[in-house]
């Protein structure tokens, strides 16, 4: 997605050789004009499947998530929750994702009500690096004996991994923008 | 917001006299389409002002933002969050907020480049019971020297006074629905 690469470049902000921050419109503040473009993006991509369910993780995802639900004639959009409120007290499915970034583990949980055996889901969220969190998210779907119908990143950092894994797996995914180095601040695309 | 109220009694899960969760279709789960309207009737309850930034706080808030911001013309959204990830290196705006629900306290933070000095702000949360949350928004509006215009709640708690406490701090505090008592798994609303 050309206006995505564009925007990462003239907007995102490197640190070291691993990461790219994109906190000006989608970490923390959010261009929703854009991510409205975004979800018109994975509708194109994924033209051909039928969705019950789109799933995503908490914070990041969320905004993506609602942005695409328009274009698949709003399904509902549930989102993994990486801690576990006290109010939530219903049985889950939960999966372990490593963070590379914050160098933590943790368990990703969807209240079990909430998918369905059956669902045809995409999966969402906002990067694509060592693949953990989508992996986690497709271990989730699989708990629920539903479906994955792909996996939609906006940016996929193709040096780190996860990608290949997922495709590996078998699943299908469409990342927007597919980053393959990062060097001296300067952002190579695939 | 009378569909609210409707599908809050229909949907809602009372937990003692205090709680009403609605996460089938605003903290887990998201009815994007009825987000929607809760946007349209935030825009026509605040017809009447000019908005820079919608601010809310991770992560339930940020669909409800996503969904409103189209009906103000596109503000950014920024959503303040409540760990420091090490990626987010900038210098921040903070506030404390406690959490009734889960009975700690937090720091909410904003990177300061995204709240700046002037900025016409709608502040946006799912909640409203204490007030904590919207209160600690309002102190990092100040800390910017940018002006709440006003603050948007989908469900007010009224008898946990938070609303009260921003009135009487000479907010504009726009609910969407309030509830004046849990009794019983029954609500009653104001």
């Amino acid at each position: 997605m050309e206006a995505l690469k564009q925007k990462i470049i003239r907007e995102g902000q490197t640190v070291g050789t691993g990461i790219v921050k994109v906190d000006g419109f989608l970490n923390h503040q959010i261009d929703v004009k854009f991510m409205n473009e975004i979800g018109r993006e994975f509708r194109r991509r994924f033209s051909d499947i039928e969705v019950d369910k789109i799933l995503t993780v908490e914070a990041s995802g969320i905004g993506i998530a609602c942005m695409t639900a328009p274009y698949f004639d709003y399904p509902p959009v549930v989102f993994a929750k990486k801690t576990t409120p006290s109010t939530m007290t219903e049985e889950f499915f939960g999966a372990e994702a490593k963070s590379f970034t914050k160098g933590t583990v943790s368990i990703i949980r969807v209240a079990r009500k909430y998918l369905s055996k059956g669902d045809r889901v995409l999966i969402l969220d906002d990067f694509l690096a060592h693949g953990e969190a989508a992996m986690a998210m497709t271990e989730l779907v699989k708990q629920a004996e539903a479906q994955v119908m792909g996996i939609g990143a906006v940016i996929e950092k193709g040096f780190q991994g996860g990608g290949q894994k997922l495709r590996d797996a078998g699943f299908r995914l469409e990342s927007l923008a597919v980053i393959e180095a990062i060097n001296d601040g300067e952002i190579t695309f695939a």
